[in-house]
């Protein structure tokens, strides 16, 4: 990309992130856990995946929208949570929000947000938001973030499952990473220490300490009980890979299942979730929606998943790196071209809408390869 | 490629092209949409079909000549449409035209060429020539070329089935790539909007925004059916990937079905054309005569295409930079290189002629490899 | 790497020593046979496998012990017996087994070590050790290095059985690597040739004319029947890649089969130890311990061949690169690491301990994958 | 390789000759055929196939000669022809022959040879020599080289079928490559056609020419019979590649079938010689002897066609390289690092003989993987 040349697509942003941020923070933002086996993969899993397109069909108007528990999106690609945004751009979640809002899809707010519930609220009272809880030692904590995310307007809550325990990733030890100090953890107490904590190190990744001394390594099923008990919101569990767990959740009664590998963050050496998204379909039956994330950088990566059978997909990094090259305006621009181009996919496969097609149909449109 | 060493091979005509040609000529040329797997699995693809030689057969003379469509071609390669060839070299199709002229092949005019239907009828009178249809909101448009075209002596239609809306090829994008200003789609008006549109670019790929605003996104097949109501001359449906749609062709029918994904141009991350034939040769059976496209550089692809049910090929690129290198003449080479290497890849593979061939006795020929 | 920044993964202590070590020294500790295309399939075969993850278990606490012909270790993480570890660092394999001692965990002595039975004895008094015997021409040589190990407090005999004929390692033939003079065999009376002979090089590689002038080449099972004639400790034969072989193993008795192939040091283009971990572990079907060496360098690759069947593993040259960095702190942080490692993986895959687990259950969280 | 650092491996060989032998020989000797995909696999394909190595077994003695056509060879590697080996070194084909007659083995000389079959036969006189036949349109030369080579002693006659054309190696093309001035080929009376057209370069390589305009392109199997019908030596036929060509031969009653693609020469994209000798030794069940040629740079490569059926392999550029680093002493180096690699193979494998071996516990020894 020349620098005097607009971004056209989403690896431009990420380029651009890349020489623009403060190493500690894009560190803290590009990495995978471990040796990032899985961060490739989770790209590199939709190259296996070849398209069929279906010719001559009328594509002159082409459905995007979908219906996401009940509420309407305009298109399926919404906003996943990640952590502390505001190292990307002064106003970081915020921003994020209002693009999502403006694109009429969903954003998906981080319990560690560097934006608090309420300020997100009040910059984007139209969106669609969701809440991503984790589960705190101190249950107080997250019953408190659960009610405030409901009185501010949130639609659904995000329970993240795949983090027990807080991935290695190796540069975030390197650089001891911590929070800077003029940010914090906005969801909490100024004085508290799950709001202070995270600006600490003691000698290796300070988020990843943050982590350990403050979530609850033992949560297990029968928290998502009580999840449900506390608040009348719908349930996601976000960070799903097997058809084992996918039952198991759907014994919960969650309103939807998130593929997910925590974006390559936790374990390295998980499976791309493209690559375990049939499992988990084949599995759910249609008892439950399910999404997914990870890897998406394109309009063919969003057209694969749907067609494997996720109504919807949701983008991590790419948001982050839209906010680092020109806040929610960037933010936005990230949204409106993996739109362009996931429009542009559909017509080109022939395909004016996803409403109305089953998971057969849509089958037809892949094929995965062995190269 | 030594700068003093007349090429060898088609790489050489395209190193050579790569490093003389105008960047927004070049770019135009070479890209394919999205970020390019399609177009690098066009050329792969081949690799992973291996040849099997028969040893001891008399390969003293060898027919490489074949029927297409009733008429005779001195070999089965022929020149695929492309779009703006004077951007290569000031006789562009011209040129190219009279290239297949003296090779006594198949030569396609594209409906957005930069020399017209007559001008192309008078360089090479007495050429095989096929007229690619691309079909015009105003269907009056289309209708005025096609009778044309017959008129001026085109033998066949070559309806483009593949491009209801235009591909994303970054490049182009960036570079906001336009018709240079003293050319201009020469089939057209010269006052006329679809002369000069593609004239002028909005922000984006000037060429694209002409197709947006003048082809039909709701082209179905009935406008197959219309397009052979109003000529007698047969119909090629060239974009086709799938044994679902080749099926549906057949109902129409088509005369032939040219397997091509449009050189990788159009949604990335569809399969090698090569990958495909196979499908699209079982589901025809022999009903309609099949063709294929794309990624062809090399005498043994010719071979491996037929060997798996082609009747002929077309290249696109390579007369492109046959163009660039040396007009009619350079053109004329690469022709004469393919037909060189693909009467030796014959003799080497004890194959003296593919006219008596059936698809069983090739199919001993190759064999696809997992590596 | 940055140079002020201590080493956070195995990868960097091998860097580490890559640029410290002298040549001579560290072409043999990482040369792998020939074109050492086993030496990285060691390695890359770990990515072969994916891990599935279980979410929402209580991962609080994890029991990574394990108990190993009867005795308990901290972890599943051994020390592999390699050759004169003084090359690396001057306490050699006396800062190696106080390293494993402090780990809790197995030490093996390999019979040319640079150490001896005795000083390794009174350097890691409490450790478990184990002594690795090869089988010398001259039987009473063997003999009596396994008495002594026994008096030594060595717990069991590894005995090599992939070094009938020393594998080729060019770089140590064009290094005419030797023993460096002020080191030596230290199993040896300072004036036999078995002491001194690895000191010299008639051209070639000393320590492989060492080898092939004294270990056996004629060895056969009789010698292992022999072996535990002479001694009543426990044995293990480390180097099986075969189903067929571990049969036989059975059928002589052994205590435990060690799934290895040298480091990839013997025989170059067989196969990756973890592909043929499953071969063995199903052959043997409970009937004596499985353990596999080979290639890991990360907490992940330990879950693998756990979840594959293992029942332990041991690391080779990391424990090198360890001492390369700071003796047997250097070699502690090595199984730290590893230990910290196989730990937060156990937490993420929602595993609480293998103690329990059966192979069914483990190889629920495992997968082979073709790319 | 340090340049004061005696060759190792045949790759050391190989840089040597790249550095030092004039390009035009170089290109001559080291090309493929086209984009050359083929002479790449044909070495990487024997990485494919993994070796599993048996312990325990007695290999102090191993037997590694063989009987091929009733004589006695010390190993079961050979020379394959290859023309014009005088560009390496001033003894060329001489100095190779004595080569493999100080090891034991065969020599193949070709028929475009630089040294004549009387000159080889003096300078190797106890040398089990074969002689390669190229059959030209001129059916009297033919016979009168097969008539002088039996009256020299030569063995058996290799008749190359898969040359009924020249392949089209690129550099040759590219470099006008012509046999230099002070060389001739040296079976032809010095006036005559047959012995001058290789130093003329009509605008493409020589060589290529020479062959079109001498070389018989509609041989046959009959061809075959004639040959059979004016020698009594026995028959190989060098250049099968397939099951069907592998029964015709035996209907013709061959004595051998050499499984080989003239080094990747002739047609790019055919199979690595490794990859079809199985379907070649499966569908002969014995009936005549079975040997291959193709890419074998190391002791494991003839271990792996050894145990996949082949009595005997044979190495082409590997004998250049070696004269080209020294002669006779250069191609006799060569030929002993094999012998010695192979030899400590069988060892390290647990083998110590193949002459009692039969393929089904010869296929126990290895097995093809995808990776
Ligand atoms: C910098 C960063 C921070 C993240 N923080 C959170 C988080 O706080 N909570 C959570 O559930 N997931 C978090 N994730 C995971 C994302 O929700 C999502 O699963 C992932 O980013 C999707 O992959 P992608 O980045 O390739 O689109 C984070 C991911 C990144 C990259
Ligand atoms: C520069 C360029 C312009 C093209 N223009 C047209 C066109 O106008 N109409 C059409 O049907 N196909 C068009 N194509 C597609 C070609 O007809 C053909 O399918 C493709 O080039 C074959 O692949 P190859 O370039 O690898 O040989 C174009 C391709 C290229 C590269
Ligand atoms: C430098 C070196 C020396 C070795 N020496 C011995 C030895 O004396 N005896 C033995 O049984 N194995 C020896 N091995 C093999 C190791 O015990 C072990 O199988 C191997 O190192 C495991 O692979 P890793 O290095 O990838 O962990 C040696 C390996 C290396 C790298
Ligand atoms: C430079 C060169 C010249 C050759 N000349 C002949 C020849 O004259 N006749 C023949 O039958 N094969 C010829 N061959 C093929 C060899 O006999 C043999 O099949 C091939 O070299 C084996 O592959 P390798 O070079 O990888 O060992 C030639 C090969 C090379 C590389």
């Amino acid at each position: 990309m020349d620098s005097n040349c607009p971004p056209v697509c989403i690896l431009d942003f990420e380029k651009y992130a890349y020489s623009t941020l403060p190493r500690n923070a894009l560190d803290y933002y590009r990495s995978g856990a471990d040796h990032q086996q899985t961060l490739l993969d989770n790209r590199a899993a939709f190259q296996r995946y070849r398209l069929r397109p279906r010719v001559l069909r009328d594509v002159r108007k082409r459905d995007l929208s979908a219906s996401i528990l009940g509420e309407r999106v305009s298109m399926p690609i919404g906003v996943a949570p990640t952590a502390m945004q505001r190292m990307a751009h002064p106003d970081g979640e915020c921003a994020n929000a209002r693009a999502a809002e403006s694109m009429e899809t969903i954003f998906t707010l981080s319990t560690i947000a560097t934006s608090s519930i309420e300020e997100v609220a009040r910059a984007a009272p139209k969106s669609i938001k969701w809440f991503q809880v984790y589960i705190y030692k101190d249950r107080s904590m997250t019953h408190d973030l659960v009610i405030r995310a409901k009185q501010a307007g949130f639609k659904a809550l995000v329970l993240t499952v795949d983090a027990p325990h807080f991935g290695r990733r190796l540069a975030d030890v390197r650089n001891k990473f911590i929070l800077p100090p003029h940010l914090r953890m906005a969801n909490f107490n100024v004085d508290s220490k799950a709001a202070k904590q995270a600006g600490v190190s003691a000698g290796g990744s300070g988020i990843s300490e943050y982590v350990m001394s403050m979530f609850d390594p033992s949560v297990t099923w029968k928290d998502l009980k009580w999840l449900s008990s506390i608040s009348s919101l719908p349930i996601i569990v976000k960070g799903i890979l097997t058809a084992e767990d996918a039952e198991e959740a759907l014994h919960y009664n969650v309103a939807a299942i998130l593929v997910s590998n925590h974006g390559a963050r936790q374990v390295d050496g998980v499976p791309a979730t493209i690559d375990v998204l049939s499992e988990v379909v084949k599995t759910v039956k249609g008892r439950c929606e399910v999404y997914l994330d990870g890897g998406i950088t394109n309009g063919t990566d969003v057209f694969k998943a749907l067609a494997l059978g996720a109504k919807m997909v949701f983008v991590g990094r790419p948001m982050i790196w839209g906010l680092a090259y020109g806040g929610e305006a960037g933010a936005r621009k990230v949204l409106q071209i993996l739109h362009d181009e996931f429009s542009s996919t559909m017509a080109l496969m022939g395909t004016d809408s996803f409403a109305l097609s089953c998971m057969l149909i849509m089958q037809i449109l892949i094929r995965k390869v062995v190269i």
